[in-house]
């Protein structure tokens, strides 16, 4: 039973899960480079102590949970990895997978370690998004390590079953070229159209409930961002090509006022959007 | 007062005018195609009569209502054209307007008619998604013509002012260089997205909660989409090579890793998603 678990970071995702362990009797200890976010955290008594800024006390939790931007989860591990000796679990939240198993394996964290990227949240950020329940009912996928041990796949199956997810496991070389396509993509679109609109002199409050749908992502925290674009970049320099081709094909058809061809773009984007989700 | 009005078409446009008007002692009389729409209408006491095929009855009522896909919008203006002597006001919900204004011009009808467009609704259609309250709160842009009657005008703001909506007046051709990024280039984007997602065999329920959002709108009637990308083409066509081209540098530095430039990318987009709307 994980009793006790670490937390480094309590933005949307570290807080939100915090607030779940806390509410579930699991001792949560907490970091937050944010010195306002930790104090709430503390004030709110979902943690219960705070880690010092070298995450010392971090050496006696069974679990530890990184969820930090990607590249500052990696950089973390390797600055935490001679503390980590006693942890049964290590895990993060990242929507990238391939760099942080690497270093976990690098630093002799590989059995260990498994990545988990929660696929949920919204364009929100810090500990006045974290949120109680925010994981109910969400995918996690799982990516462990080639050392990964069973009993740390055990628990880090425990640790997201607790707030009431549930895992799926994919080696993270599959998990990062998919989250290419179901994530990132739309993140990369939604911000390419609230750069069109900028230029163009359009203010966000200008939009219908359509357009506000399909930019509400824009308003995503940058670095995050900023770290699973370029952790990703090949994967998701490849969609975004996709989107441009399908962008310049639906232009040729209504630049030519081809009704058939426009027809036939709408019908299967709509077509698409029925076929596995009713609503 | 208004107290007779004709809707011809009872979608989600149209049947959730007639729903509010209904509820506020207005008597309507309505047309749909669809023969269980028009029925469902009749029995749910939401349409007080069925005009008949060739729009007979509509001579009696003092404001019509074109609630169909644009094109259909523009033909079905001919076809009444002769039964529209005693109407006061002739208006639409279509979300392009220079081709209707046009067109009521044409049949001497442009002293009574003023386009409207209400800047709500969802990716749902038809009879079955209209529902009380869609106009609550909602703009909705008149676009008159250059004959049309205050009178008319006044009509107009009525009619929208009994359902709650707030008007705005602007020429249809402002409107529709406007409304071309405002919405419609968010419907494209949602529908190219679809495409790319769909050719790589991802489902639309693999998609978490950011795709969903900005895929959402892909779902929405190809027929009414059809129709206004074909009426708004040249503008539409504009917008969307803006959009190609952010992407396209977004993509450009991503692949070179640039950390500055994709940071920078990340960044305007959540500015500009919070300048003006502070959710």
């Amino acid at each position: 039973v994980i009793d006790s678990v670490a937390i480094i970071g309590l933005g949307l995702m570290g807080g939100s899960l915090a607030r779940d362990l806390a509410a579930r009797g699991v001792r949560v200890v907490g970091f937050d480079s944010n010195r306002e976010s930790l104090q709430a955290a503390l004030e709110e008594e979902v943690i219960a102590d705070a880690l010092g800024d070298d995450f010392a006390g971090i050496e006696n939790v069974l679990a530890v949970v990184l969820a930090v931007p990607v590249k500052s989860a990696e950089t973390i591990l390797w600055a935490c990895a001679p503390r980590l000796g006693k942890a049964n679990l290590i895990t993060d939240v990242g929507s990238v997978k391939r760099g942080i198993v690497t270093t976990a394996e690098k630093l002799g964290l590989g059995k260990h370690f498994v990545g988990s990227h929660p696929f949920t949240g919204d364009h929100r950020a810090g500990w006045s998004a974290a949120r109680s329940n925010l994981y109910k009912g969400a995918r996690v996928f799982l990516c462990p390590s080639a050392e990964t041990s069973d009993g740390a796949l055990a628990a880090a199956q425990e640790l997201w079953s607790t707030v009431g997810a549930l895992t799926q496991n994919m080696s993270a070389d599959e998990h990062d070229q998919r989250i290419a396509w179901t994530s990132h993509l739309a993140q990369i679109t939604a911000t390419a159209l609230a750069h069109a609109l900028g230029q163009q002199g359009i203010l966000s409050d200008e939009l219908g409930p359509g357009g506000r749908s399909v930019t509400r992502l824009a308003a995503s925290d940058a670095d995050v961002w900023t770290d699973i674009a370029l952790e990703n970049g090949a994967e998701l320099a490849a969609a975004i090509a996709e989107l441009e081709k399908r962008l310049s094909l639906a232009r040729a058809a209504i630049a030519a006022a081809d009704a058939a061809a426009v027809r036939e773009f709408f019908t299967v984007g709509a077509t698409w959007s029925v076929r596995s989700s009713p609503s």
